[in-house]
């Protein structure tokens, strides 16, 4: 008799975006003249560039003659592509990444979620609260997390890092010593980052505690301050402990073309055992590449043309951010996040739940964010909105935010 | 300190393509007038069909346009998609599948390899001999199956099914009970396949010990035959235990542009828990959906034209079949598969091992095939030829063998 993995089983149920969903879908049935603006999910709404629109013709019209067509790719990906994102992501920042540490991948959610694949069960994670999902439900399928507590909302063997105010939204090394340690930075939901003396705390502390950092670098396009690390990889010693996910999600808009990269550095080892090696056997056996068509508009982003036209996007997105940091500053919120970082998170006032603000935003204003407590207890008393509507809406939602 | 997943340290190497690569270059060298023809590997050569490339532009124009721009997918993939398959695939052949039992992947390689996750660790699986590489790795990867030995080329902890000139190149019920049974037809790699009332059979035994099927149907659109399933839903009962995984690689020739899907009836259960809910949640959690554009050819694929462009590549790759076919059997050699398959199986002649035949093969006829022993032992004393290669190709590589 066949068994399935009960650790699914143990997952609480995912309600946070279809409660989101189900309570905007009534305020509208009972208000069908109001005006909803969306400052909730992490969804882009700029189309494509014309560099990248362009360069995906060329390469459909390439799939369309024999000569041309594309079969399998590459195990790792197109080397066009790897090479580009070696030469610009890694080498003009001072950074030597060889073209087989690099691996194409369908995105960032993808890699988050399967590189626990080549990792044993029994290591102990360490993660943000509140923090990104995929993290820890990932870990809970594959049985690393103990056992829920529906009261703390936490994993009886999972160490949560908590991003609070008090800590400047940023983690502090943890008490308990972690095996895995997930961070995102520029983070979602909270919008911060580390310097790179902060961020070099964390390399020296997995260097000496022997753990391995995943880096999940996915906002990185939107750091805009000088000190602020673009890559782990910068770091003295990261190349030995440390894992880098990217996306091309939110820097080019490709949410719904999927595509991403991991970086494993060789130097990253367990005994004689490279990281890279186990990983290039999982990509290998269980994925077939992304498609050709969208890794040569991967290739495209990496163009002078194809930079320019994306830089450009980040920036219409990072100056909705500033129109709501100001606009909630002005209002007289507590704010951050949104300089680094497409997600402003505000603190909800009058000691409101983020649940309690959520209704007050929908019913009073009509706009639409994310209660940070469905990022983990940490959350409780927090906000997020995005910067990814459009300039107009965002001008719009900010006027009535500070009309109320 | 972390630790690896030493599961992956147990994989023996994967050199079958590359020892062929290896092989094949050095020939070249040393014979670089002769003209190589590849019969070797699975992969297809002719371009996307007329309809396809159509429908990529106008997918790509709409990814260009705020108005039409598609972010995230919806997780199950897009209900146009997933209505074709409901429509075409299992209604046209008195199938009901409900469209939220259907789960749009970006291949059957990814589904084939993941599908493990939602079943516990100790279940032991039984797979044919010889057989797709993936089914087997995975499961090594997941820690399902005990330890190799290097004589027998075996796993401690798999049930082998051979599928030999003695059993009609299709599987027998094992004596072990298993509890995932893995079978793909028609097969990869000896083309052949079994009808209705032979799947049935397999129906009926995995209800009655409790087993699930794992239905690998990727090249379902290359039979000929009246009395082969389409589907193994087709066979009465098989909802209750089967998960079917379709692949639009060889159908519609998109290996390098990567779309397939995985169907788990609502009635397959593990007491009260449905599979399609595990699988539900890991579609949510670790992926985030196949591109926009490359659903949309997906949905272009069953448009009146998308389907007789695409028949017509099938009888192309089905016409060599018959090439190589007629050709092998009138050179003497004993042959099977090629009818319901794009694959053809032939018995080495004179006792030669398959790496002896493949040497021979290159040396005299400077034609490369696949060492059946590179899919198991079972496989050893058989060659695979495929149908993938051009008209030309394929005729001049049996006139070729003949004059051997």
């Amino acid at each position: 008799m066949f068994k399935i993995n009960d650790n699914y089983l143990k997952l609480p149920g995912s309600y946070l975006f279809s409660n989101i969903g189900k309570k905007v879908n009534a305020f509208t049935s009972a208000n069908p003249d109001k005006k909803i603006i969306r400052l909730g999910i992490g969804d882009v709404t700029l189309p494509l560039a014309p560099k990248v629109i362009d360069t995906l013709h060329s390469a459909v019209d390439e799939m369309g003659s024999a000569a041309s067509f594309k079969g399998y790719a590459p195990d790792l990906g197109y080397e066009f592509l790897r090479q580009a994102i070696a030469t610009n992501d890694y080498k003009a920042r001072g950074v030597e990444i060889a073209l087989d540490e690099i691996f194409i991948s369908d995105g960032a959610k993808s890699d988050s979620g399967n590189i626990g694949d080549i990792f044993a069960v029994d290591n102990k994670i360490a993660v943000c609260d509140p923090v990104y999902p995929v993290y820890v439900d990932t870990n809970v399928m594959a049985g690393r997390t103990g056992e829920y507590n529906v009261e703390t909302e936490r994993w009886s063997n999972v160490i949560y890092m908590p991003c609070t105010e008090a800590t400047g939204f940023a983690p502090e090394l943890p008490s308990q010593t972690p095996d895995i340690i997930y961070l995102c930075f520029p983070n979602n939901p909270t919008g911060a980052t580390l310097n790179k003396a902060e961020l070099q705390k964390w390399v020296d502390y997995a260097l000496k505690v022997g753990a391995v950092i995943v880096y999940d670098a996915a906002y990185e396009a939107y750091i805009s301050e000088e000190d602020v690390p673009h890559t782990i990889y910068e770091c003295e010693g990261a190349k030995e402990c440390s894992i880098e996910i990217r996306s091309f999600s939110k820097n080019a808009g490709f949410t719904g073309t999927r595509l991403g990269f991991t970086v494993i550095p060789k130097e990253l080892k367990s005994g004689d055992t490279m990281l890279n090696s186990l990983w290039a056997r999982r990509h290998g056996t269980k994925f077939n590449g992304a498609p050709y068509i969208i890794q040569k508009a991967g290739e495209a982003i990496y163009t002078e043309e194809g930079k320019a036209q994306t830089r450009q996007q980040v920036e219409y997105y990072m100056n909705n951010a500033k129109i709501i940091r100001d606009g909630l500053a002005a209002a007289g919120y507590s704010v951050s996040g949104g300089v680094n970082a497409p997600y402003i998170w505000l603190k909800t006032p009058d000691k409101m739940t983020s649940w309690e603000f959520f209704d007050y935003l929908l019913n009073e204003a009509n706009v639409v964010g994310t209660p940070g407590s469905g990022f983990g207890p940490s959350g409780e008393g927090y906000f997020r909105l995005t910067a990814f509507g459009t300039y107009e809406n965002t001008l719009e939602a900010m006027e009535r935010i500070k009309a109320l």
